[in-house]
């Protein structure tokens, strides 16, 4: 998916939400625990129910991994799931990878080849030659870390030389590695206030914007601050969303948590214009 | 296993030698490829062939994930393995990973708890809250990433703020989070004349040094500028050990490789009266 076919989904649904599945067995309805694969059941319902809402979904690659084997096999079956019945929606592997050339080609294999991610969260402290091969697909995108919403942010991501923060050092350089077509960046919600000037940096990048919600991040603040001329956001809601409620009306719930989300998408993107 | 177990090794043994599995089907000997798990199949014959030279085995974890939850099933299977046999011999998941705290959380589980390695690779970039649940475990180590072997390495690890680099910043602030019992840190091979600064700052943490062969280290610049008073190295050698050959006789021919190794590392750790 390109960046004019990512766009037009969120005009056409007037949404630029992402659900992350941050699916945990502890936390979903007991009734879906004796499923053959209940991370699974779980996203599918998810999914069916707040699809109508939102443009992207974001797996996020933890919460699979510590079921070992099993917890892969749910992943796969979520994003095959995803693009089997939902082709136009974009689904992000939130996995933070990044290492030297020969490995991160391996994990660009892993969920840009073998899972069908339309793209996968980078950690961009080993540089160039870490992230560049997960730029080698086509249609295919990194959303390389920038600033990060949890308080840890603070310990390395300010650290200025000259007047440049590192995360406006990565915003900077790694711009070079690859284009508006298949890099974006993440930028939490809770640092909203700084919205305004990485939009200085990259005017016309997408940024995937965790932290609103659970983490305290204010959607109004991020649109404000955020929106650019063809949107240029996705904005993540994962807890808020899928826990809602866990009884046996939890989908329905998560559906209506969307929409909720939706319809003040719509507002922001009515009053920047964009529909 | 803590700080003086893994001194007591290395001293009897005379090796500070890890062992990295970077295990690809392409690239493993043709008559292991009909086997059930060939990834398992060829680790397990490396591991008995090489064990008596090596202190530390390292999977690296991309190459199992690109196959997929049977490639998780190798990882798990060969983690076991060693634990299993060589019960003393440090094991660990080289995973570069690091997120949110509810997230870094769910990677620590996967790897210190549902699989029984010793330590796990963490990238820094999201500072505090992403690295300390990993520290939460008795005897279970983090090895962060602080000055690494690759060319990109030069994108982001030097930010230099008042004299200060990122990779001194990463070692000087994450010491606080843990001790030299849980936390070690990766300096590339590549690097080996900057181990002499980066030992004033830390003078008692164990190192893990990849990048000696395939990545053009040399092991007697990263000895002379590494080793501490304990030791306080892993060199870690992989495609130089595990494919130097291809035929029937892959095994031997790597648990000839890792001598060659374990006998340099015997001379440099006499030459530093460790032995």
């Amino acid at each position: 998916m390109d960046y004019t076919a990512l766009s037009q989904n969120i005009i056409k649904k007037h949404s630029f939400l992402c659900v992350g599945l941050d699916t945990e067995i502890e936390k979903i309805p007991s009734f879906l625990q004796n499923e053959k694969d209940p991370l699974f059941e779980f996203n599918r319902r998810i999914i069916d129910a707040t699809q109508e809402y939102a443009v992207a979904y974001k797996p996020n690659v933890a919460f699979y991994e510590c079921y070992g084997a099993k917890g892969w096999e749910a992943l796969e079956s979520t994003a095959k799931y995803i693009k089997e019945n939902y082709p136009s929606i974009f689904v992000i592997a939130d996995a933070k990878r990044g290492d030297i050339g020969n490995t991160s080609k391996m994990y660009a294999k892993a969920f840009l080849e073998n899972m069908p991610f339309d793209a996968i969260t980078v950690a961009p402290y080993m540089g160039e030659d870490s992230v560049t091969p997960f730029l080698s697909y086509n249609d295919k995108w990194v959303v390389l870390l920038a600033l990060t919403s949890n308080k840890g942010a603070d310990n390395f991501q300010y650290h200025n030389e000259d007047g440049i923060k590192l995360f406006e050092r990565v915003l900077a350089i790694s711009q070079k590695w690859g284009t508006i077509n298949n890099l974006m960046y993440v930028v939490g919600a809770t640092r909203a206030d700084m919205l305004k000037s990485i939009r200085k940096l990259v005017p016309d990048h997408f940024l995937l914007v965790p932290g609103v919600g659970a983490q305290g991040g204010s959607l109004a603040e991020v649109a404000k601050y955020g929106l650019n001329k063809k949107c240029g956001l996705l904005v993540n809601s994962s807890r808020g969303i899928i826990y809602a409620d866990n009884t046996e009306n939890f989908s329905a719930v998560a559906g209506q948590k969307a929409k909720e989300l939706q319809v003040e998408m719509e507002k922001h993107l009515a009053q920047h214009k964009l529909i």
